[in-house]
């Protein structure tokens, strides 16, 4: 088959690899149907996050079970399946308390002796621990898709930033990031009930994004001038729950600032500044608790899920470009350089 | 009236002040009866935290009202009153939330302008907001009186980190620093239902009474040694909870890393360390929460308080010295030196 491997910095290819088979027998194959690139995917492809030469890449994903192993239970062929970001093996205490992410059997796909999200097909460990079917119809709806691709991983980051961060009715939220994450943060806080949203940003494309996710307000400016317009926005105060959905020590810096005393900074970004953003005298100080991590989608697909399918929310519209698998170098390329916001593979 | 100054590094006095006095009509002047030394205060006595030469200090007290103005509704002269570590209006919004260490009016004890505890006698602001009133007849109970003491910092400290840390009937809870904020979380965490608790010190009086406030086990390893000893008492996982009292980069190391994935570190160690003890990205790929701050003891002394009452729990256990007025100095020298554990001063 065809997939998407990293050879090193800005060195994106499409190559011939072995077809994926069932090695254990609780796995699955599935047969790629839309996969896509992550902001995240960005941090090795600009080669800050080492790979080796050579490992594959992509870890959001939905498709079609092509085979299944013998003792494989929830899933038959030909069952459309979305994928959360790790795999799990859904049955130790970490999988049963809704942490998957932290399974002693999970990984990450795309790791070495794994497949990537960005090929043609996935072999995938602990499919009954890992996957969530979808409706078979859905496959055919092009409008539905996109939001259920942002299940494995945005839309379920997003969500996580929001409940780390306590959201709650009537609560002022405010998200630093206006990446697919933070966009889909917004989006949470909104379906969370959140009473004012202040969406930190200043690319048209993407506030306006924001304002149609649930934004009340748009902060335009960085650093302290952002700390100075956010608490302009609430009465000195700042933000009750603030979703940090970038991993920069700046971003970090900013988001701490912004929070209210006694509120939380829900933070997904993946860290890439060290600690030096988190200023834990002024955490003390105004009890801003921080809270976050890696997400574990599988545990919230579940309850996103409805939701998408009944269109009460569409974390698809974070999708801006949809390119085959042969134009995946040039999709990592436009999101590096910000032309695109999140590119979709279509199979 | 006389009073305890502090001058500068290891320069205590015992000065002759002037008497406070009703200077708002929300005042009361309380003559101290039971005062005492804090961890907290250290910083200043070491020159780690400026004070101005000549600045009062101490912020723990109780004592019988004994002037009120005219505004004042919940105390009349002679009643037995307890004071948090800081004052507040409470009336303002995070006072209603419970968060009285964020009054816009609030302050601490010994700022300049303001009395510290450790003198004859105090002028509380917003004493409504402020004080909480005890039985009368505890002043005359020798046993009670420490234990009533202690909630006006350590063991409203030592609770909020057990709260913070989100301590529930059945965890493992880990506590790091045996002074005497980390002894009164073993007792909070115990009072909380924690399954087991495992306390990290090797001092052995220190231990005693740890074991005798709940603690199950007790670690004296430090560094990465203790983070091994309470991994492999914990099943390789870690605490659910972890408390940390103590402020230091090392401690807040320590702290995050006997956390169990998913759990929390409860903070209330006043930072000394900056950020460089908090681990984000570790924090990060395990989901490990940083909760705390300074304590808004306010909120806790009418929870807490019934419990003193009955016996229930003792935190007045961590007074192991009973000193007067005059020999203040060398009470602070005592407790820097680790000789005492801490401090009580009788009028």
């Amino acid at each position: 088959m065809r997939a998407t491997v990293i050879h090193g910095p800005q060195d994106i290819r499409i190559e011939e690899v072995p077809d994926p088979r069932i090695e254990r027998p609780t796995d699955v194959v599935v047969r790629v149907l839309n996969a896509c690139i992550c902001g995240s995917d960005l941090w090795a492809y600009r080669g800050v996050s080492k790979r080796q030469a050579g490992q594959r890449i992509g870890h959001e994903f939905l498709g079609f079970v092509e085979e299944a192993g013998a003792e494989v239970r929830g899933f038959a062929v030909g069952d459309l399946v979305v994928a959360p970001f790790v795999w799990s093996d859904g049955v130790c205490e970490y999988c049963r308390e809704g942490l998957q992410t932290s399974c002693p059997h999970g990984g990450f796909w795309g790791t070495p002796g794994s497949d990537g999200g960005q090929g043609e097909a996935v072999r995938v460990p602990f499919a009954d621990g890992t996957l969530v079917k979808l409706p078979k119809e859905a496959a055919g709806d092009a409008k539905l898709l996109p939001g259920l691709l942002a299940l494995s991983d945005v839309m379920a980051t997003g969500h996580h930033a929001a409940v780390s961060a306590g959201v709650r009715p009537g609560a002022t939220v405010a998200v630093v990031g206006d990446g697919a994450v933070g966009l889909c943060g917004v989006l949470a806080a909104h379906r969370l009930g959140a009473g004012r949203i202040i969406a930190l940003g200043r690319h048209a494309g993407r506030t306006a994004i924001a304002r149609s996710f649930g934004a009340t307000d748009v902060v335009p400016e960085r650093g302290e001038a952002a700390v100075e317009a956010v608490r302009e926005l609430t009465g000195g105060q700042g933000a009750h729950a603030v979703l940090e959905a970038v991993g920069t020590e700046e971003s970090m810096r900013t988001a701490l600032s912004i929070a209210r005393d006694g509120g939380a900074v829900g933070y997904v970004g993946v860290p890439h500044g060290g600690s030096a953003g988190v200023d834990i005298g002024q955490m003390f100080n105004r009890n801003v608790r921080l809270v976050g991590g890696v997400a574990p989608a599988r545990a919230y697909i579940p309850e996103l899920l409805p939701d998408v399918l009944s269109g009460a929310i569409d974390p698809g519209a974070v999708f801006d470009r949809t390119i085959g698998l042969d134009e995946v170098p040039e999709g990592y390329r436009a999101m590096d350089e910000r032309t695109a916001l999140k590119v979709r593979i279509a199979f």
